[in-house]
């Protein structure tokens, strides 16, 4: 089961007055650093901050007035919960956001801006399940999962139609993966409207569950993982995991110190802001994961929310 | 004496193979926040990380083969040793940069990485012009001075040309103020390829020299300047001061807390990475040090080079 290349067209129309169309930038010194040339998909200048808001605003448009008339719903401690929280806005419609108590200031006042009804709950998969479960059954919203959820992977897979839209030629094309909803729509969009890309996923080797699963086949879930990229934490779903094994041609895993790195370079060359989770794909470069020596490489940067009051650049990295 | 309207067309023309053509962005919150419209020239994503590029690439192209075959030299802690290391090395000469010793490990490198050759000196103006005098006298190098001279105003007047080109109907153009060859340009390109455009310059309280200078019509060097733009410390010169004068509408000062919250917004909202300098302007608008509401403002983000090392942003600001 997977979106056809008819629903990913519909979502991009679908999203297209509510979203930004993310320019794609380049870096000199950073092609010569590597020997190729690398497109930059902008993601962190999406609304709300993350490619989440692609997803969300399609899952939200695409549901019925009698269907969506309660409100939307989720659990979320990161980007999926303020990018819901904007689309529900835009809608004219509740969005109740189930957080952890040790979700970021930054995530609660980004829900909090978009008008987002946020429920506190304990930090722990089983609290957020059950008090979601709670939350839907007093105001009768609808669930809107964050990766796993056709609609869903259908809106994030614009972000790699555009690029393949606008960048001619590309031979391969890098995105992060957590729970795989943004790299079950990149595939889909490389195969639907790419000739011939290479899909290639970064995970961090301190949650590595979907290298695991992808290199076994079998699905292993994302036990106590240790990242920077909060983003990258989560287990693949039971569509984005099919999905990925049909039409990903590699994952590969980076250290913590190669995200950095990356993260760091994207910042001082691009003077853009990214999180650590867009930077997994550059990181993968810089460890010679894999080689794009005179290749068109396009990478996916997924979001910019960084704490500016906690960042993780330390003197002479 | 200023540079003419044809000496900023032939700049842009002279530079146009070796700058970029910064986008203009805009930030809806921002708008939102403000209630006019605010469209930002990002010179930030220039060459070498500032719209220096622009005014050192057109001294050191516009000079002949024979005037520059022993190189150029300067003395800089900024942004200008870089941009003129960066043109020297495009045109295949030698860049002689002094640089003082306190002078910020990033700006070394920055000069290194495009290979100028830097003679380090004791921090004070005397010990830096004197110490360019000897450089000069030993390799027959150019002095190219990064404001005080009529090739980089006209090169700095770019930024504004392009930003008028690119967004019709502006009411007023705002840019910061140090040695005042930004400001000086900007303020050449909004009178001869705009209409009807103010020009409003911003400057720290903590190094209100350009401001007092306007204010009272005599020059007033900057002395004991303290503030976080590292960029604006210097005093205005013999050129840039008249052409202030004549074509500047006002200059308003504004505080360290309204430069760090500026510049703190633009890195959160718009996720690119500007200098304190660049946010300068911003801070005017945050402090109602003008109005823009129901206008259309352009302003210069003068550039991107910080040291990530060493940020302002402080838990709760």
């Amino acid at each position: 089961m997977l979106p056809g290349k008819a629903s990913v067209v519909e979502a991009a129309d679908r999203i297209a007055p509510y979203i930004h169309r993310t320019p794609v930038l380049t870096c000199s010194t950073i092609n010569r650093m590597f020997g190729g040339e690398i497109f930059f998909k902008c993601e962190n200048f999406q609304k709300a901050g993350a490619f989440k808001s692609r997803g969300a605003t399609n899952a939200v448009f695409q549901l019925s007035d009698t269907e969506i008339q309660r409100g939307v719903a989720t659990h979320s401690s990161g980007n999926h919960a303020g990018a819901l929280a904007l689309a529900a806005s835009r809608r004219g419609i509740k969005a109740n956001i189930v957080m952890p108590e040790n979700s970021s200031r930054i995530k609660i006042l980004a829900v909090e801006s978009y008008g987002g009804l946020i429920t506190r709950c304990k930090p722990t998969l089983a609290a957020r399940e059950e008090t979601l479960k709670e939350v839907i059954s007093k105001t009768g919203a609808v669930e809107i999962h964050p990766y796993n959820d056709l609609r869903i992977i259908a809106g994030q897979a614009t972000a790699a139609k555009e690029m393949i839209e606008e960048v001619n030629d590309l031979d391969l094309i890098m995105a992060p993966v957590g729970g795989g909803g943004l790299l079950s729509g990149t595939a889909l969009s490389a195969r639907y409207f790419g000739k011939h890309i290479r899909v290639i996923a970064a995970e961090p080797a301190g949650a590595d569950d979907a290298f695991r699963s992808f290199t076994s086949g079998t699905f292993i879930p994302s036990v106590d993982p240790r990242t920077i990229a909060d983003g990258l934490r989560t287990s693949l779903g039971s569509l984005t995991f099919p999905i990925i094994m049909e039409n990903v041609d590699d994952i590969v895993t980076v250290s913590e110190e190669g995200i950095i790195e990356a993260m760091r370079l994207i910042w001082e060359r691009m003077k853009i802001i990214v999180e650590p989770s867009s930077a997994v794909p550059l990181a993968a470069i810089i460890e010679n994961k894999l080689n794009i020596s005179g290749k068109r490489t396009g990478i996916i940067l997924s979001g910019g929310n960084v704490d500016l009051e906690n960042l993780p650049f330390k003197t002479t990295v």
